[in-house]
């Protein structure tokens, strides 16, 4: 299960992987700009992020830590989320992993500044799904939870991204010398 | 209760009020600084921090919310460090307020600027006990609770510190113009 936590949208996706294929079972987002109080906020994070693990039963969790470029204000709001959908992945004993933004979309598409748009063909056409293009906090989770299989799948890559360059090529054709 | 969430260091404080009179219950810290593992501090921190809420089961839990002056970095694990503990007081049901380190600094002794040492000084005098000195980040975190009290006390103090003059007073006479 990935998760990115913001703290206006927060969103989730959940994957699950039969044989190395990989199928989409969940995404959306928990809408929290609804809430003006944070700490009304940082109450849903919990609660919610934690019904999910209660649904799914995930594996792992994965998130995503965006580590530099932002005030240090936006971080500690930002930190605090994270912190609260953390707490309920380790109050349920789930492990929890963490990687950059960068790192995630260089994994999906082979490029660490791809955009949300790209980052989401990538994953329809991997995935053979059609996804609502007004979840891109939602499938941006669903590229947190690809990164992470791929980096289980190869632990060796720093990348996580050795596993996909099959279905990058073959997305961008125009890339590759005849 | 105050929670004074730190990455290495958690320090918390549990006073009561009774009759205006603030008495010290408990004090302590949460010492993180042997856990490598960054998530394995968050868990301790959900965990304890919640143990502590089940022993006292206090009305309030009040944090200390600094909001400058470190790098993005630090910020984001700080506010993961605090939405952990956060994230533990309201799942127990129990209100969360947040005052920022200058205020809680002016609230107990009058002085934004003022010494760890000189909080502990001004508490112990308040509250006629000896704190420990190995436990500044405890009794950092009384202050916090403190300064939620001074706050409830006089809802319309910005600075929480209206109730503390006398003891101001008190400590600094030589400041005062005879």
């Amino acid at each position: 299960m990935g998760i990115d936590p913001g703290t206006n949208v927060l969103g989730f996706g959940v994957i699950l992987v039969d044989k190395s294929k990989v199928h989409l079972v969940d995404m959306g987002v928990i809408n929290l700009k609804g809430e003006k109080d944070h700490f009304t906020k940082l109450r849903r994070i919990f609660l919610e992020t934690g019904e999910l693990m209660d649904k799914y039963a995930p594996d792992d969790i994965a998130v995503e830590a965006p580590f530099y470029g932002k005030n240090p204000q936006v971080m500690l709001k930002l930190g605090r989320a994270q912190g609260a959908a953390i707490a309920a992945a380790l109050s349920k004993q789930i492990p929890v992993f963490e990687y950059a933004p960068r790192k995630v979309k260089m994994a999906i598409t082979g490029k660490g500044a791809a955009s949300k748009e790209q980052v989401k063909t990538m994953l329809e056409h991997t995935m053979d799904v059609k996804m609502d293009i007004k979840y891109l906090d939602a499938s941006d989770a669903i590229a947190i939870a690809m990164c992470h299989f791929y980096q289980l799948s190869n632990p060796l890559s720093d990348e996580c991204a050795s596993t996909n360059w099959k279905q990058f090529v073959e997305i961008h054709s125009e890339r590759v010398k005849k």
